[in-house]
């Protein structure tokens, strides 16, 4: 038996001997610059058990406007680096809607938590495919298209999100029209909508032009 | 020099014995399931080179409406499959303009033709970033992002686009609100958008609810 | 404006002319071959919301054993077919443990939920990074690594893990030793453990050999 | 109302006030060292529109040998990086030939403009796949293999090239046996070419051996 | 201890009564059509340990010419699927040259057996990278690039090559030109040879035109 | 024919003036940061030939246990950056054992050289595939899975080892188990091994706890 035993430690020490070391995984250097595959890793050296736990994750209690959001990407949990998804929650009070919006480059997938939380995508051949989520169904939302959310129900809702993407963004189709200076007559002409339906959706986003 | 020479169609020989034969493309089988990478590849036997030629790439005449488009995907033109992109083009009479629309899980890029092309995105930070494009001007959008372009000169507008998708898709922010069934009670809360103002673009775009 | 609007649909149609439609999403169809890069997708025609909802991922009431678990992958939730991720939750009571497993090809994500549920994985050069997770802490399981997990406090606990394959496996390093015909004399010399032992454990998993 | 727009305004001080910043593009950094997955990102702070822009994307006079070519590719066009394509054009008076070349690991698709394009590819089972291009056509060379092109017509030829690399290199068969100082009699026997012709064609593209 | 040996059989059972199992492997079935990402998976029931074993890698004895070569990849060996890659190896006896030639999307990887090997490539800027390896030495041929070898010495030759493709193809320059009827005045003018050197090697390679 | 070589030189020079070179390949700067995708590039300048070979790939006189293994993956040899493949070599003397073990992320392609190799994996379902391997027999171990091997017969055996990824690491079972801290009780309920060979195996492998 014992020379088997020597043969593991000499194989071992073949590979540790090199002065790269074998890669389980790649904590992202965040003070690195981002690459498109993701950041580059964080020198082994000093990475802890910490560095792949996030405790952060938890909802607050209810702001003034009842509503709660936490948020777990790479760039506030490194060890998501090159995974390919994130993690988010929230928590909407009766009556709260999450308003027309998309991710670029990601699928989102709902975990409804208590409430009822409905929600709808709308395919690129115009068909609106909504549903009222029971408590633990899943629900999926394919990559880039316009989707929203509202609390359906009595009482508050709650929902796990999956988003396929490290580090997911948001576009928020009101404050992309009107939370910016893009002129008036260009929103006009590329959405249809009335001048003075423009300028009363600009004064409300904090918009100008 | 004999000797090599025989060893060559050893070679190959003994490559082609197989019953399945190196590939040096994958034309889409169309009448096959499409999958997450593509299509099945059509069968080698009987391709030639018009499998790899696509003559229906040409605007037309303009239409009554002074527009012309014509689009190379995969869906048409197979011999794309699973290259990753696809290629449009498309001229603008003057004044016409391209509405608010995004490509899902695509990113763009413009080639300008003659006339003045003006196109903008919007970033998820709400940035608008915008160009009125010189001939020859190339132009990226950055994938999944909303969008829009118009014809801002005299005469008109002509453009070639690649999309980084063979089988691309276009969301078209109008008709995903007011081109179906979409109840107005929740575009008005997911858009902020007033009841009027809906319901005038549902009568324009032919949609209910 | 008309003009424009008549591009919109001109657009459309000169897309949907075509025989193969563009694709937002690839929903599995379980009934071709998986290949590598995931299943074929389901015919579009037919597709409803209910393609994109998933209402099985519920823990039952706890068994006799007091756990229970529920999953969530391409082979049950088609729509997850090209994601790259699947979900899977569970209810451990006091005292019970996961043994020591991997997942091939698959990083791990634990959402703690409520109870002290301590997990912990072994890096290939032998460190163990353990942690017990308070409520609403995520941990990070890297690919392929062993790892285990057991309730270390009072009353029950449960968890949400993300799992970076739609179609993950669990290999449970007790079934695979001993829990089929795999010779004794290969297991000592392959794992150094004493024939009693082995018998042993083989009693218990249900191998022979 | 105000309820939901403040959680929108909340969900994105959220994102924001962390120090990385949710990515919608990844222009590349062309100081930094390249990955086998592109460039590092330029740092988000002070891009602007023409960041995305591309302005020498045109082809000038014709130069004292009736030929000129354009290029866009991540070296002079930082946006594409990422991307996995790049842009050419060029234009050939009456009469003029590109050589034998390949492109390592990119796949070329011509849009063929005014004139008479002739070209061909030819497939590992040394089949050849040639066509003359009408105005508009477009036609696809699979991934490395050998080709060439030539003005067929009276006139001048014009196209589009687009490359499956965002940095693609080209190899000129000749220029690689014949521009370098690689031993004649090496070219003999890995070639079949005579001795003499070896000479001749080295003395023509200034390569020694 | 019980329960939790419980709850392991449990959740097996849960996994396994989907009618979709878990996949550790994804063995080619060669009678289904190729997609870009590979087969799709032969059914799981039926595979045996002879699926993983392949059996013909081996060199025959010299053949008139005195060479021999073996080659796995997924035509003959299914269980590659999805690997990304393949293996020959190959014999020279004394003097046998390999032509220049290229592999159309695969890197080569030669690992050197008995004799004196002497390979290159010429990069895309006309770098010749030639070297003589010893018995041993691994040599990476980039993708793509046009390469050779040859034996430089005494005795035979071995090497083992691993090609990072698991269909590769090889492209010989000589056969590609000469080995079809590839128009002679085309020849002529894509690679500057003289007419009397294309028609002595049409000879030679059997092609015509 | 001029005409045709000066376009050629400047297509080139087009393409050389730009302070980006197209790329060939990208030999890893082991002194940078790893990245998801790789190691950036070490700089084009004063690459030569022999930063493409790697020279100690040879197994040494048997040690002392009479067993020897070399290995080449990018951290020794830099070519192999971004090839996404590594090889190893051994050489087992009579009686030697590989103790059950598995690479996180990595297929492994054993090619069997002399002597008699008897190799096993166990799939996710526990069943075992195990074969004595003749001179040339290639064995595909799928990612990730346990798997072990040994000198079933007279004489040394020899193999030669293919892993599908270019860093890739190993994960010994009884150094993961026994070669560290990790609590005995913890081991004990999490692989049902009894204290005592829980201890024999501590002492064995130099753990503790």
């Amino acid at each position: 038996m014992t020379p088997t035993i020597f043969f593991l430690f000499g194989f071992l020490l073949c590979t540790i001997n090199s002065h790269v070391v074998a890669r389980d995984f790649c904590i992202a250097d965040l003070n690195s610059r981002d690459t498109p595959a993701g950041y580059p890793c964080k020198s082994p050296t000093n990475i802890t058990v910490d560095d792949f736990v996030f405790s952060n994750f938890k909802l607050g209690k209810p702001n003034q406007f009842n509503s709660s959001v936490a948020t777990a990407y790479v760039g506030n949990f490194p060890a998501l680096n090159g995974l390919g998804f994130s993690i988010a929650r929230g928590e909407l009070e009766e009556g709260v809607t999450i308003p027309l919006h998309l991710h670029p480059d990601t699928s989102e997938v709902v975990i409804a938590g208590s409430g009822n939380y409905t929600t709808g995508f709308i395919s690129s051949d115009n068909v609106v495919y909504m549903k009222t989520l029971a408590e633990g169904d899943i629900f999926v939302i394919p990559k880039g298209l316009l989707h929203f959310g509202f609390n359906s129900g009595k009482g508050k809702v709650s929902a796990l999100f999956v988003l396929s993407h490290e580090n997911p963004s948001i576009q928020i189709v009101d404050l992309a029209l009107f939370g910016n200076k893009l002129d008036s007559s260009i929103i006009q002409k590329t959405t249809f909508l009335d001048d003075a339906q423009i300028k009363k959706l600009k004064a409300l986003f904090k918009g100008s032009g």
